[in-house]
């Protein structure tokens, strides 16, 4: 996506300083040719396996993104109601639309079997009770798959490693044999499938792998039972290198080892991928406010804060921080800190970058991914502008919010 | 502000389980009469020494809640131009009102000025004179004060202390007399202050008063070079009770002691507090969606996610949790975690709590401070309604966000 032109970093086409100065800062960049070019990445390297890619919209949910990768074929899984609503109006398809997650209410499974999704991915034996029920309601015959729990390390950061033991999500992989026994009973209910999630920006595919094996091993038997089992839902999770150094695999070398394990299983792989497709595709522009040194301590102050782009003061992420425009003014250790009023605050600490001065522009990189669904209004901040670029074009796909938009809904 | 009244929970006259099936989970419900009497306990304790208490609006900035503090004569904390059309648009007035922060753009410091603010709280020199410069255009002289990085340990969570000299925040209290005697020669700038601020849920005052005594110190030494220093801001920081056991110190006599310090020192005294007024004004309202067992651990799944209320995944901060309805069914050890699909998303890890059944309603305490205003739209979920109660009535102060609403700003 990134790449000096003349000193200008652009994106594919387009000169980011462009953007910068008519959108201004903080802004979001996404490319539609890498978001295009990662998820074709998965098709071809599953070419000839029956299979699904699902993108998973919790990563971004912009309505331009779903709807590039609507038109690509991409399925989608969804978290919530607001995820199916945002698909439903980007023109993505419900009958490729998979529902994950461990807490969805009775509204949000009714919204989804009106729509006739294509799958639930169930996490507990109390919630296939409560589809029975409201498919039941409906007269409707819902598929569904089981969210298992492999007991298997993720080797990734706490807060996204969800396939262990102690962990909300899934069922325990040994009790699923009977819960799939038990579901067979209920009228409503197609065990179309099963399914697990172990984590996210996992770097090394091992685990993934063993997990696979495990849930495969689980689904023969089910088929051996009798059970209508066509897919497997083996979740998202494929890493990417934040750092130019991180070991993040290939999309195409994962999806060969998949490709592999698939050939003649006589099931349909479904992926979720998420991550791996959208944060390349992704900067986060900035303007440098202030340089300030405090007890002998660089800081660099951008307009960007927490509130647009948490990850690094919620998972302790690294994200490359670089210059808009190259200079030959060399480099500095500083920590990079936006305005918002806590040390919590930081997009970067003790960091060797570009020497960058007050009114200079700077890229967050790899920002494509959990970055603008997670953005709040702390310290009454408008969320940043969202835009697209085509090749050598580009569009707003998300106005900045304004002041007034913030007290939308409150008393006047 | 709770209380059980023949085993329903109470805020103050209201039964809160009222609230939770008119408006429905999640919604986050503050107290006027507790936010009355915490903003009383500051202004009587400080009784009788000059004083101003500048509520910190990036605690709660609600429009209902800033209005009632407006009238009970409170001035503003502010540290953005966001915050600043708040305080306008709830009745504030700029002449109370101050501007702390690191990263002022000049658009937001022109409004500021353009308002008629009362004052500055500094952060580098570099942001005097972007001051200086718009002062200048507005042909205004406009009061200041530094703040100053007194370097003491605040003894609270890394990412909420902020006066140790590897922080952003401040001027080196050494070199801050320099940078007085420097921007007295700035035509259109007044030394009127002294500003510190050492962090946040401070549970023992004795940093804040080391800090006040260097500050006190300085603004001697500044007023003996002739500047026309008039005010101490100390900043907020004040901590609340979380856990029942913890030695939060009592506004009163947190008053008292600076009351002490004050009394006769010829300087106002400036407070910024932010928490202490409203974090125990507020509950986080959620209901039961599901129990699960999984691998022998107990997992109670309710409506409110990470997104509603992001202090526990942020800051590993504890809530009590209890129920809107006392029951006989004994306690469980739960983790209480919410829809989200991380396992960053939770409410509470390993909590004995009552054993609560889906569809049971709970009331996440001490949620008035740091809740709604760090509230994402994360997995696309609406933002909670919030509600303010006066003794038996209450109101909607905000609506819940809806499906569309989140897609406000997109192209279609």
């Amino acid at each position: 996506m990134l790449s000096y032109q003349d000193r200008s970093l652009y994106a594919d086409s387009v000169p980011l300083a462009d953007i910068a100065r008519k959108v201004g800062t903080p802004a979001y960049v996404y490319s539609a040719a890498t978001i295009r070019a990662n998820y074709r990445a998965y098709a071809d390297a599953l070419d000839g396996v029956p299979h699904q890619i699902c993108f998973a919209v919790k990563a971004n949910s912009n309505l331009a993104v779903l709807r590039l990768l609507a038109r690509e074929g991409s399925g989608f899984d969804i978290v919530s109601g607001g995820e199916l609503h945002r698909v439903l109006a980007a023109g993505g398809d419900p009958a490729r639309t998979v529902y994950s997650g461990v807490g969805k209410t009775a509204d949000e499974i009714d919204m989804a079997i009106a729509n006739g999704i294509q799958s639930f991915n169930c996490e507990s034996e109390a919630e296939l009770g409560l589809i029975e029920a409201i498919a039941a309601r409906h007269s409707k015959r819902v598929a569904f798959s089981l969210r298992v729990n492999p007991d298997v390390d993720a080797a990734t950061h706490p807060y996204i490693s969800t396939g262990l033991r102690e962990h909300k999500f899934g069922i325990d992989i040994g009790e699923a044999r009977d819960v799939y026994r038990r579901a067979a009973a209920l009228p409503h209910l197609e065990a179309a499938g099963v399914s697990c999630h172990i984590g996210s920006q996992i770097l090394d595919p091992t685990p993934l792998m063993e997990a696979l094996d495990k849930v495969l091993d689980l689904a023969r038997h089910l088929a051996a039972d009798g059970l209508p089992i066509r897919h497997i839902d083996l979740g998202g999770g494929l890493g990417v290198a934040y750092r130019p150094e991180d070991p993040a695999p290939a999309i195409s070398a994962y999806g060969q080892r998949l490709r592999e394990r698939f050939a003649g299983a006589g099931f349909e792989l479904i992926l979720e991928p998420g991550r791996s497709i959208v944060a390349p595709a992704g900067v986060l522009l900035t303007r440098v406010l202030y340089r300030k040194r405090s007890y002998g301590k660089e800081f660099m102050v951008v307009d960007a804060a927490m509130n647009d782009l948490i990850r690094p003061s919620l998972y302790q992420s690294h994200h490359e921080i670089i210059p808009l425009r190259r200079s030959d003014r060399g480099t500095v250790v500083a920590d990079v800190v936006g305005p918002v009023c806590e040390s919590g605050d930081f997009l970067a600490r003790g960091r060797e970058m570009d020497n960058a001065a007050p009114g200079d522009l700077l890229a967050v990189c790899t920002a494509g991914a959990y970055g603008f669904v997670l953005a709040s209004n702390y310290n009454a901040r408008p969320r940043p502008a969202e835009v697209l670029v085509e090749d050598d074009r580009w569009r707003i796909v998300r106005e900045r919010e304004t002041y007034a938009g913030l007290m939308r809904g409150e008393e006047p």
